[in-house]
């Protein structure tokens, strides 16, 4: 049995940093285009969905920053708001701007063929920057439905051309510590063409402007058989990964909790993460969650997240990579292999309870919060007003 | 130049009498799960809606039956709303079902673990052939949006076990000249596992009910790569082909207007029905279309996917099936494509002309219904009350 | 640490009866259209082949019997390769037989327009079944390479007839105790259309035979996203599933080592069989490798396919099912997917070290192969002679 | 009916001047991992290769260079081949290189994590070059097989940074007049990780090398559902689309004929070359096709391919472009893609005909070929030797 002692006193150290920012529409209400199922006990403001994101960072350790979403968590005082994280011990993450649920936005926001509209959109993200400053927020994250349904719709090439100036202003409008990190996505809402749909798109725009613009990689956002890890490799080698947005999926952008459908693919993921010191202190690459829980409850799905994305770095922490190196250069295909899944065969939910249990809490972050009774009283309290629905 | 009088007197005949059921639904505003765009002028209600459907039909000849969504289409009066559709020259179709829109139904419907709500769901049938035998419809179309999102969460056989029985004490309901057609679907709204996901399922399920139940073909519906003309040409060899819903799509249920996505394969699909004789005169399969307009305006839309139909129809009609038969069998691979590409490559667009005008209506359908003035009409007129959305 | 004792008397007899037939054609070389790259020591008979299957299972005392593929392992004294085997503990298994690799059949076999090469390929069905009755078999495994490349290049529908013609001539040859076992597959070589590409091809073909035909699922042989458990469970419901083809594949029919590519999905396979008692003593279910390794050792991928199969069956035999269906019951989404994950996370390479120690053979199969010599001692000995190749 | 004077002049042109490259190894036998098929009269050296291209060009007027593959096109005299070509009326085209086929290669040519392997990858490169400088040919094409079959059988980044490393080696080579374009593929014939997997991975390749570096298109080298179109657009509007490789696909790199599979997307390809001047006088694009045909005639399948690509292009051209940017400014959705479906619906093959009668020859070019007695010819002369196949 694995024990926490059997970790270098730097892979331990990496576990203890670990942190996964979490964003606050998770804890709301979500669903399909079919039907958004409700939950009783959902917040109903930004400071509600902070709470709860607060919870899972008391059981967890390893969560103390949310991420907003604007308009959703628009409110008047964000000195409040950061307060009230603080107090909860969190603080407020990367700002997420909204261009996709406005009629204006019908046929596109930065990339609209209309200049009246793609200027809206850059000064929604001028207002987004606003409030990083107020949040002490450092990332603007930004993530595109643009796109057509019909070839023909508009032209793939000059959207591309207004995408990059749309971003111009943009950038230009970021303090000197901030940083513009644009996500990519392969398809949905739009049916025939997406603006930003692969990487290599991402990183097109971000190149043309400025180092402290950066790619985000969506563990979601991928044609089918995709190799994401591959991905994962070379943006941290051209030195341009930003940030995950983790979830999983087993057809298109499912938004599953992170490691449910193809755990073996987040450990391949977190090997190169290690591999390539993407953990270590000083790492550009913040880590995220972006989920939409539907079914299941919300806290205890985003604690289950967590400790997935834990769970399958404490085993990429354990891949010998001394004796992997050593496979690899004989040309041992299935002794190199076995290597790698020793580690992944490898139960460390132990060695993550004496973790826990030497940080001050539950080494079962699930059972605890499950038995503190904090659902129950959610359930009671917040009655009446409108529940967050995801959009709301 | 392809004229009318290329065609064989049959074949004409196949043209003259296509007809393709329009759903109710397409004529409201839909979306996606991120947003649904508004178009001015939309129904407000089920007579609305078969107004507009009636709008296609009469530029077109080709669109006389309308599908109604329950409870979408509820009404008091079926016998008005029965007479409104004869008045403008078309009829009620196909009664589709809807058992996803209910808080009750976060679980499943007829698969639902809990016995109350699969009889809540059956009940929800047995009301729809009520309202059959009012309007005079003869199919009743069951999709299911039953599934699960993580494994574990139910029992996938079990809830296999549960729908066979369900569907039996639905079928049981039925009239002796009714059918029920069983839709199947790849994915969504379930992402882990779909309770009738291929048409094996769906054939089995049939199988099991009796003669009278039927398959139904959504080519929006399969796997990405799935050969979609394979299976008509296998389900029409069986006898189970009952009906299908046409829409096309790039990713996955993009519900887009048929033939816009690959107009080459709608063609392959329907050289396999016109090879199948599965247009004649008492042909078993019903053509409907199932397809959410998004973005583009709704009765235009569904002129266009009618006019792809019949155009696809048109280039099917025209395959040289005594030439293709012989290159066939003498193995020779390019002639045999040449021969079916030959017809696919020719513009039919004048031949479609000839035999509109030959009906005494427009042989432009799409340029005579803009100029018609009902689009300024409706948005004038449809004001106040609420717009008719998807899942409304 | 989860004990041998932990399972229960009837589970721990399920993994003691365990058993995984192994392909002939796994031990020569193999490869991709590019290049067939070779291994020292590889066989160059069948006799060696099977000498090299012996020692998977004297390695693992789970892998008694080897499939042949016919001609590729045409002898002229099956009596002697029957004893041969026997001589080192295994039998010969299923017969596979082989109609993609002669010149006539470059339009297809059992579906050619063709009627002389359709009676050839059915003549060598015929043969197989003679093999069988000198070989003892008791299934006869048929997978077509049968298909199209271009839409019109022959009559889809047309050939499904031709092959229920040729399958009944086969299904009339077999003995009373014998199996025609049927496999589907997605694509390739085929590459427009593919003559059984589905599961419910298969089964539709099955179905029209008898009772005595099944169908065979090759886990790599589906279009991309497909949910193979679903599948299975569907099968096994209908009593149509016969046999398994184990490997695995990222993208198309890559033929790895089983478990390799997502090893929770083949735990989640063998979460459906073992939940419908398919591991049960009596079961009409083959299980077997499919697997043509092209980079690694023969032997030791073998070793590893078939310990993969004995830990997720280990875990899915340690699913506790009550809880499950509890949780299922109460609509916990989360409580039921961690109790499935729970036994998947846990390592039972321990629990499977002490069965084989309780069976006399060494805990790790892998490291007592390696150090036992034998691949040495055939990289010496199977010098000159033609080594077998994929194919050969 | 279209005609050739609908064409404005310098669409004309473009007709006219539209030059498809064609591989030499199309000519020769290919297959599958399953069988090669054979065909008789194939060639048997890279002269017949020649002849048979060259009658592609006789008969089209739009395929006048060859491209060789190295070491397939190996001969002692290249100014011998030259000549010959240059006889038949075609030049020599791109130099590919063949880093795959070696024993040497089972992990890897350019990536391969031993340095004296990679070194013998770099030095066949540079062999190449030798060879262009006798051809005259002034592009090196680089498609790599590299890549791994299972998860930690190499390192991901280490491997792409050699790549950088051999490329850099390589691209130093190149005379100041020659181009080195880099394809990349999503997998086969590597199963996990492909080293050159998408086109973002060839952009930062050819980034770091220098401005005579571009990316090579190979339009079946994709991910299921991959809009290329936008790939096309973005590679053009970066200016690093150095060449097509053309097609097409429906599952996988099935190498049939370009425009077989989907003609539509074909369309929507050229339909972004010829919206981005991509086909105008001086365009840096290489338009080649990379074909294996298995089952049908060679130089048929060629000419159908060339007259493929020219009807898209045919078509592309007669789209209205302003009647297109007035639709799209306006979001008129189905104006904008009526006009694109337009030009796609009419058919072309009469103005084409028209073009080559203006050329001096046959309006049919496959129709003239086949009465050419060329076949005939051809395969009652090349009886003996070896034919050619595909990696022969």
């Amino acid at each position: 049995m694995v024990k926490l002692s059997d970790l270098s006193a730097k892979n331990r150290e990496i576990l203890e940093r670990q942190d996964v920012e979490l964003p606050s529409w998770a804890f709301g209400n979500s669903g399909t285009r079919f039907r958004v199922f409700t939950t009783p006990g959902v917040p109903r403001d930004p400071f509600e969905k902070v709470s709860d994101a607060a919870q899972v960072n008391a059981y967890t350790h390893a969560a103390s920053k949310v991420s907003l979403h604007i308009p959703w968590d628009l409110t008047d005082d964000y000195d409040a708001l950061r307060k009230h994280a603080e107090d909860l011990g969190v603080t407020i993450g990367t700002i997420n701007s909204n261009v996709f649920q406005d009629e204006d936005y019908k046929f596109g926001s930065l990339c609209n063929v209309n200049p009246k509209i793609r200027q809206k959109a850059i000064d929604h993200h001028k207002q987004c920057v606003d409030i990083m400053r107020k949040t002490g927020s450092k990332d603007l994250k930004i993530w595109l439905a643009d796109g057509t349904n019909y070839p023909g719709q508009d032209s793939i090439r000059e959207r591309q051309d207004r995408l990059a100036e749309s971003l111009a202003e943009i950038y230009a409008e970021l303090d000197d510590d901030m940083r513009l990190v644009l996500e990519y996505k392969f398809f949905e809402p739009a049916f025939y063409h997406t603006d930003v749909p692969d990487w290599g798109t991402s990183l097109v725009q971000c190149q043309a402007l400025g180092e402290r613009a950066m790619v985000v990689l969506d563990t979601g956002h991928h044609a089918p058989g995709t190799n994401i890890e591959f991905i994962v490799a070379q943006l941290l080698r051209v030195g341009r990964l930003g940030a995950f947005d983790f979830n999983s999926r087993f057809y298109a952008d499912d938004d599953l909790i992170v490691g449910a459908a193809d755990p073996f693919q987040l450990f391949r993921i977190l090997n190169e993460i290690v591999a390539a010191g993407a953990l270590d202190e000083g790492s550009p690459v913040n880590f995220m969650l972006d989920q939409c829980h539907n079914l299941e409850e919300k806290i205890p799905a985003e604690i289950r997240s967590v400790t997935n994305v834990q769970e399958m770095t404490a085993k990429a922490l354990l891949v010998d990579r001394d004796a992997l190196k050593e496979k690899q250069v004989a040309g041992d295909v299935l002794g190199a292999n076995d290597i790698l899944m020793d580690a992944f065969y490898t139960d460390v939910r132990g060695l993550l309870g004496e973790l826990r249990e030497s940080q001050g809490i539950d080494p079962d972050p699930m059972r605890a919060f499950m038995e503190s009774g904090y659902l129950e009283k959610i359930r009671k309290e917040r009655v009446g007003g409108t529940q967050a629905s995801w959009g709301a």
